[in-house]
């Protein structure tokens, strides 16, 4: 197999990871630098910086000619169109940004701009956890909860990008009110904020159990609780649980997928999560569809992100060679 | 265009519909006949009787070779094996019978078959209400709630199938149980039989207000005590709204369609759902999404079983012959 190498970036809300990639998820090469604060055009000299020096780098390699830069983003993205809609509290002013024009004007090379985690689906489909499986879908547990829907193995994008946020499925509409406006969504109770929210509410209830500052409790006091035996922190945590296996239930009842991945911060470090969720989700819903799904954990670490960004040139040129455009210098 | 003609099969808990029909949604000719209720082989016989008189139709009005023969039945299927895994409690031992291969079998045509939803959205997207729309979600609110999903022109069947339970998404974690053992679905807040369990909960708690027999209670009777002004019925279709409209955003985070399309015998009697459905899902959820979604209601009525199921063969056969296959007598 010819090794094909791309770039791939991935832009979050503390650091921008970018990096020379192989279409086997190797990364040959990277930079990685603090997420400007002042506003897209500082982003996106930043990205011009990084691109320039990894084409030097690609050069004193000798690598093949590069397939074209691949972007993965937080935020809602148009797929299609390739402009970043609205990005999220975490980036500031990252918002109509039609970045894949941008980058193919900038350098010539074609471009592809998705959100952060359809890029690591991606790269868990195609070289990770999920290889091999057409129908996967993909949670990641982290400060929020993302997701990502393989189907027959293409990402499902649906109207314009914005599909699969399963992060924002409600499990109760009386539930407490989400970053989002909405109610009862996943994220709300079973992200780290989600965790620490609700662990304040209950402390807020019962203020006697606590005699620390209750506005700043993390996720990771709740599950240090937890592991000591505190019955509030075990509490909470397992309606959070409980919260994410409907939301899990809710997800097989929509995409019928024969994998589901877990990801994220909250995943890597509670290793019993996983076993927990099965047991739940196999006990509600409808027995075809719980039963016929396995459970995996993501294969990629901190570099799923760029490796995927970059896995969507090796993916996608071949249509652009297809349709007969030809961006590559 | 061509006039292609194939047999399209609807079969639901108290009829089996039988025609012939036009790639262009037209039926020439149909029988029904009521669905025996004494098991599998009783309703296989009843199909080829039926197929049997349609080829003899067929024959008399001159039409070309068939494309083939198309069914929609209830219940789980397993398309790509197009096996009936599980009927619904309307059908009686409908269940692990490998009706594709069993048509090709007894008649020589290619068949399809595929859930009764899933060609009601096919009826709807290629000569319906969902016509020049790539990504929509159909919901039928009748007896049940059913759902189906297109992607990119194309029905989202997951890995075997069982994909778009819509009916089957849970709003509320702490809610009635469902006909399917979960809770909070859909189904159990906003179908007929969900609203007269509702009323008759409620009714319940508070039997000062009724005096006549609560286990009679059906939809019909909320709908006509709310257009009559009562209070508890009024709140009763208050809340199934709600219900109904969480489960409709949750939906549009998971697709993101730039169409829903509402159906079922509900739609059809009630013309202020679809606008007041509307009015609440805009209110709810991330803007992005829900905000660019249209709503409409399903174009056809009866026949639109009949026409989905035929349709099948006009959009499936053209991969049989690229295969290789060929069926046609």
């Amino acid at each position: 197999m010819n090794r094909d190498v791309s770039i791939g970036i991935d832009i979050g809300g503390t650091k921008i990871v970018a990096g020379l990639v192989t279409n086997q998820g190797e990364v040959l090469y990277k930079q990685i630098v603090p997420t400007a604060t002042e506003g897209k055009e500082h982003i996106i000299f930043q990205l011009q910086q990084l691109i320039n020096n990894l084409l030097k780098e690609a050069n004193k390699l000798r690598l093949p000619t590069l397939k074209g830069i691949g972007i993965g983003t937080a935020g809602q993205i148009d797929f299609k169109k390739g402009i970043v809609r609205s990005g999220t509290s975490n980036i500031k002013y990252w918002n109509d940004i039609p970045l894949k024009q941008e980058m193919q004007r900038l350098f010539g090379f074609p471009a592809w701009i998705d959100n952060d985690v359809n890029v690591v689906a991606l790269a868990e489909s195609y070289l990770g956890a999920a290889k091999g499986y057409d129908n996967v879908v993909f949670l990641t547990l982290g400060t929020g909860i993302g997701g990502a829907v393989i189907q027959e193995g293409k990402l499902l994008h649906g109207e314009w990008g914005g599909a699969a946020e399963l992060g924002h499925m409600s499990v109760d509409r009386n539930g407490p009110e989400c970053n989002c406006g909405y109610n009862g969504c996943l994220e709300a109770y079973a992200s780290g904020t989600g965790i620490a929210n609700q662990m304040k509410q209950y402390l807020i209830k019962k203020p006697e159990l606590y005699d620390g500052s209750i506005e700043n409790i993390t996720a990771r006091d709740v599950f240090q609780w937890a592991y000591e035996g505190k019955q509030h922190a075990k509490s909470v945590l397992d309606d959070s649980m409980d919260a994410l296996a409907y939301g899990t239930v809710n997800i097989i009842h929509a995409f019928n997928p024969s994998l589901l991945v877990l990801g994220g911060g909250i995943i890597d470090q509670h290793n019993w999560i996983n076993q927990d969720l099965q047991n739940r989700v196999r006990n509600l819903g409808i027995s075809s569809l719980v039963q016929s799904v396995s459970f995996a954990k993501a294969a990629f670490g901190d570099e799923a992100g760029v490796i995927g960004a970059a896995y969507q040139c090796f993916l996608y040129s071949k249509n652009v060679q297809k349709e007969g455009a030809s961006y590559e210098g």
